[in-house]
């Protein structure tokens, strides 16, 4: 890929044909590179050998998301055991091991002649895996321990590759052509799911994969949140600062049949999403001048961002860019607006994004990790105000061994239209 | 709700603004049905209280889809105890008993409260809790027994209620504009990512609430799949029979890149959506005459769908409907082709529709369940022919004492546009 034709990913702005993706694949450099750093943890947790079978870690380790396990030894090479698409696993993947497989019954089989003994520790993926399905592998696997291989992923996950961050920062491009299209066809009276569904259109003609997906259990998004004026203040199950109204309590978040009006707050935080790796991004739009209190709010929220980006380094503590940015918010009285409606806020600044949109790290209360070169975090300082509205700015960063790079694109100044 | 109003849900076909849903509740008198019928199943299967926290089980026994619990005693009232959003779940459920609840510490006193002992069975949703999650029960109720409550709501949920059907419905005439809209703007040329961007922005100004949601690990749909030519006999991980290319190994289903071309088949397996609930239908289109072929084997499916919606009636035993439905593609000498490419077919005919895609009843090959008035079925026959195209007709149906109810509306004609 070359960095270089960014926004030219989907031929959006200059109205070229989009690009054919039939060839994309996942080098294998890469997935060796991942495979190395989830080898890494898996000896550091005592694991012999890793069992992915959850669609996001087999993409992130195989370049390919088909039935099957892939079997990830604690030293030595992947074995992709497919049952089906066997002969599309073979086409997305460049690993030189994607074998057959008809059912769970090989799995005992394919372990032993990768040398794994009956009573090894096999490590599968505990936060997601249901219980129901687990107990299958209990049974599969009688004299192994059975243990948590999912920390060994999500650590090696949150430092990207130079190829990952390639896909984000299109992301980012693909994100910044919702907003200047919003910024076209936003009108006083349009209602938040009519701008949501055209602009939902406008980024999958770009190209967006689809889904925003979620690792959490019980959380989901669609395409992300476009939410006005007091809906924007009503919080959701989600452990997300802002959610909204939604069209229904089926699915109660996000854009719903409330019409803008001027003067307000339209918040809109959407993803963008190539081959997969998303990106993260708030902004604020207003018909005609955003009144004046919110104003005001946005420009704590451009501070607060100001003040932990400033100290997105290595080493810095995750915990410590929390605890700093409610200082700054408490600073200016808002503490009870800050990430959320009392008593429901949430108690992060800031998560990682990649394959999923709540990637490790989380900055978040109490967390003492770490921050590292190649992590990719989305800040995100919101306020709100409850029956009145909501605000805040978010980006996606990268950390580097200086200042952090921004992989999201469009200006942080309120976007006001007449 | 009126039923009388039809396509007006959204007024689409009329140019009325959408309905305003913010006023949408579940009835309380069809949470309290819904709730013996689960409660019936949790004595059937030793349970003394579920515990559910899924979203869509929450959603079906509370109305709302909030972070909390729901305790299901096997007799008695439930009580919906919520973190967050409180304030939203008591404006969205009905239930009576709505009440705060901080964290799971809570739990242990909630249940000595409704009368349930230390060493009570506690049903929880173990075919889609995760493990790690699950641990933090075992812990929290360490001389319990936990069962898997699951069996039990979803039998109860494979019954509509006329209620749930009345959405359903809505979900179909939302469908069938999708259908209408694709024969206006179908044309040679056309991508099939742009046709289907197009349709997801109609389908979502006309109320869809955007997720298809599946039970299932690993199983996961936007909107459906719109799929032409030899890109529609691709299969992927799905336990579906048709996927397609899609645009990129992370997501590797439905539309691609692909320009459809004159005369083969478009398929468009896309799914209507009114609060929480999904309509399910299958149409082949075309842009002019269709391959004969292909002519043929669409004729061939619409027969296996007679045959099957023939014998669609309480007490037909869905394993058998399934064989039926494989003896009249054998017959046809199509056995190779039918529901899937070889190896890799699906061994079910039809699949109940609701909450989610993969609701009960499977129409699935040896499966000894019986059909019972209320389920609501999607019939679903496929035929694949690999590197040439994939044809298939699906409606969805309601099993009444009967006749079958057609839940989609959309005519089975091939759609030839010029």
């Amino acid at each position: 890929m070359d960095l270089a034709r960014g926004r030219g990913w989907c031929g959006m702005n200059d109205g070229e044909p989009m690009r054919a993706t039939d060839g994309f694949r996942v080098p294998l450099s890469d997935i060796e590179d991942r495979t190395r750093r989830v080898q890494a943890g898996l000896r550091r947790d005592g694991i012999d050998l890793a069992l992915v079978v959850q669609n996001v870690d087999l993409y992130y380790l195989t370049g390919s998301i088909q039935q099957g396990h892939l079997l990830v030894p604690a030293e030595g090479e992947s074995v992709y055991l497919v049952r089906k698409n066997l002969e599309r696993a073979r086409r997305e993947s460049p690993l030189p091991s994607v074998r057959s497989m008809t059912g769970l019954g090989d799995l005992p089989s394919a372990l032993r002649a990768l040398g794994v003994g009956a009573s090894a520790t096999i490590g599968l993926e505990l936060d997601v895996m249901p219980v129901n399905l687990y107990r299958r592998y209990v049974k599969l696997l009688p004299g192994c321990v059975l243990a948590d291989c999912s920390p060994a992923i999500r650590e090696a996950r949150a430092v990207k590759t130079a190829f990952e961050l390639e896909l984000i920062r299109e992301a980012g491009w693909q994100a910044d052509l919702i907003y200047q299209e919003a910024a076209r066809v936003l009108h006083e009276g349009m209602t938040e799911i009519e701008l949501a569904a055209h602009l939902e259109a406008v980024v999958r003609r770009a190209g967006h994969h689809g889904f925003v997906r979620f690792r959490a259990f019980n959380q989901e998004l669609y395409h992300g949140h476009l939410i006005s004026g007091p809906n924007a203040a009503v919080g959701s199950h989600l452990d997300t600062p802002l959610a909204g109204m939604g069209l229904t309590p089926a699915v109660a978040q996000g854009a719903g049949r409330r019409a803008i009006r001027r003067g307000e707050p339209l918040v809109m935080d959407l993803s963008g999403g190539v081959h997969g790796y998303l990106s993260d991004q708030t902004r604020v739009f207003s018909v005609g001048p955003l009144a004046g209190e919110f104003r005001d709010a946005y420009q704590v929220c451009r501070d607060i961002q100001a003040l932990i980006v400033g100290s997105l380094i290595p080493g810095a503590g995750c915990g410590d860019l929390y605890a700093m940015a409610l200082k700054e918010a408490t600073r200016h009285g808002l503490a009870a607006n800050f990430m959320g409606e009392a008593p429901y806020q949430v108690s992060f600044i800031g998560h990682g994004v990649g394959l999923e949109i709540d990637e490790l790290p989380y900055l978040a209360r109490g967390n003492p990790a770490l921050l590292e070169v190649g992590n990719v975090v989305a800040i995100e300082p919101k306020l709100v105000f409850p029956g009145r509205g909501a605000v805040g700015v978010e980006n996606t960063w990268l950390v580097t061994e200086s200042e952090p790079e921004a992989l999201t694109f469009t200006s942080d100044e309120i976007i006001e239209v007449a």
